[in-house]
């Protein structure tokens, strides 16, 4: 409130702070999950073979499957994260801000995939490089996001043993490096880093996640 | 948190993980649900009837009714279901993904319908069966979450009686095939096809749950 | 939970499924809501004037305003009434899942007003008629909520004065018949329509609410 | 509740009216920020360059940036305004109506600047005046709403600092004035003005809203 202002170290910011970010930031990425479905448009084929056109839609939906997925990690990290901290200062808020806005961006990215995966020229590879450059931003946000957390003992939860989350912070942040090799293979190959990107992140649904990220339980 | 991953036998996810992915799972359906209406076009008829072509529309309109009706419903299966659950899996989080996946799919598959139902050929009939298909996915997805978490007693909340819901399961199982039969009608008339998919709904929505399904109450 | 099932009466819904239907209602309603902005289309104007543009645009706007105000409104009445229900039966929830699904196309109706309202012919006056039409059916299955919970007094918050709540019924319901009204303005004069909407949605925001619609304080 | 009506002095609206509004406002603006998406628009180039396209779209993503800074800061001042207000009137709630109707035109406004903001005549500056003139009115409004609450003593929270907060107001509401002169700046520059935007946001995410500002901790 406006009269506790200097009540707490870090600029009054409170517990609440941290759930309505936390809330401002599910509904955000609930609403840019399921914004993927307009990516998904309806094939007008006229007196031809409306299955033919849908299956020729592959590429709609391997992006659309694959960026489901991206994002669902990417608010199973997110939780893990902010499952951790307790107060919010500003920085924070402006850095959990360019990540919702980079997340948000995923769509975008996934239409722009959709639209060109099957072109042959040199198109294709910029999409996908495209779409991995926002993937890679987006990784480093959230490290750049939990370094500053950590660099800060007196916003985590009491809980947190720093000690050991300082020491998986390396591994934690080398996690980004997979995003600017997959920007290179997306030169090499469109398609390959579409199935790199979907394998990724499939990697970090079931094995990865628990251990060298910021520990979820 | 980072330090009591170990305190629980199944991977440190406290009750909270549940809380959560129902917020994002009620966060999903809600917006999907609400983009049914980007389905619904203005039609632009110059200087003929407004009125008739409102009329014209009745496709779109039934489409919107029946998935209306079939993510509501799965919105109080999928509720029915959780909460019986206390603790969420890696497993368990990555089927409840690939549900809402297949749920966010539906107002693109409305459009399908909408869009083809009333053309003559064979693409009204493959509309209404890629439509009846994602049902048939999605409740397949049901069963296998609810199936997971039967194999797993020690995710469940405690009340829940694990024997009786066991042998509900096949009952709950066995209504995907009714789905199957849809996309078998489909290819007899599209339009039978939609009415009984509505009706199902309907029946799920009056009948059927509170007793073969996980239990609301 | 599964075993609690018949512990209440009525079927063993417990408090937090309004809850459950409250947040469900709230994602829809704020979706619902947002959506208008879809309605709002950048024109293109090449050399022409686009302040001229703009301007011309305002039966966009004048729609905007006025469903904006409409939908804030029925979310009011939305929460007045379900502050005063405890249990809901599935008769209850498919009812509102019925009011949701026509709140949801007001957008829809939104937009064909903002597309017609300025047209010479009898399609600016079908188009508000349709506007007019649902905002009747959404008042109806307002109207049968509140009746089929006013007809079940288990289901109602202890501390509802059932008999004052049934007394102001008919003064509720009649609030109806205004839509109908503005339905057969919308033959005469399709602007008339649109502006006796909003002064409708206007009044109830300032003066009926609190009196003879389900109290809100 | 209906029987409670007359228990408190501003017409019965308990904390739990504030709650609900805070949390239709966060489910809005949430939606708000993320429709921003749809405006960036995948570009087709055929066989030309999809990078110098993608290069070439830059006043998308600066609008794009900008909105969502903008947007995000709105949310921070519309928590901070809440957390200090207790009970809802009718007036109140038409005031934040108001002001959630202005904030979920900005992606409308985002668009139209978008497109408009590299073409050479009188168009661009229109376009950003327009936008900025859209800031003005939610400046305003928020002022408006700040006002109404701080001028109803007994609406607030009780720990609030009345006398502190309103000797505050000036300085809060002084802040509406820095885009009126954007508005002029539009029409000097339509890119000054846009950079200028883009600056008083990033102003205010830093500096300017813990003390000016009613406070935030």
């Amino acid at each position: 409130m406006a009269t506790g202002e200097s009540a707490t170290p870090f600029g009054g910011h409170s517990r609440s702070d941290t759930a309505r970010l936390e809330a401002l930031s599910d509904g955000v990425i609930a609403v840019a999950i399921t914004l993927l479905v307009l990516d998904l448009k309806v094939p007008h084929v006229g007196e031809e073979s409306l299955w033919s056109a849908l299956v020729g839609q592959w590429p709609s939906y391997a992006a659309y499957v694959t960026s489901f997925l991206v994002i669902g990690i990417l608010w199973v990290n997110h939780h893990s994260i902010f499952r951790q901290i307790r107060y919010a200062t500003r920085g924070l808020m402006l850095t959990n801000l360019t990540l919702l806005m980079l997340i948000v961006a995923i769509p975008f990215a996934t239409s722009l995939v959709a639209d060109y995966l099957t072109e042959s020229g040199i198109n294709a590879k910029v999409a996908m490089a495209a779409y991995n450059a926002l993937a890679l931003a987006i990784a480093v946000a959230m490290t750049v996001l939990w370094g500053y957390a950590l660099r800060r003992p007196e916003l985590l939860e009491p809980d947190v043993d720093v000690q050991a989350a300082r020491r998986a912070f390396p591994r934690f942040s080398i996690g980004s490096t997979v995003y600017a090799v997959l920007i290179l293979v997306s030169f090499l190959s469109a398609l390959l880093a579409l199935a790199g990107t979907f394998l990724v992140a499939l990697y970090y649904a079931f094995e990865h996640l628990p251990k060298a990220r910021p520990a979820e339980g």
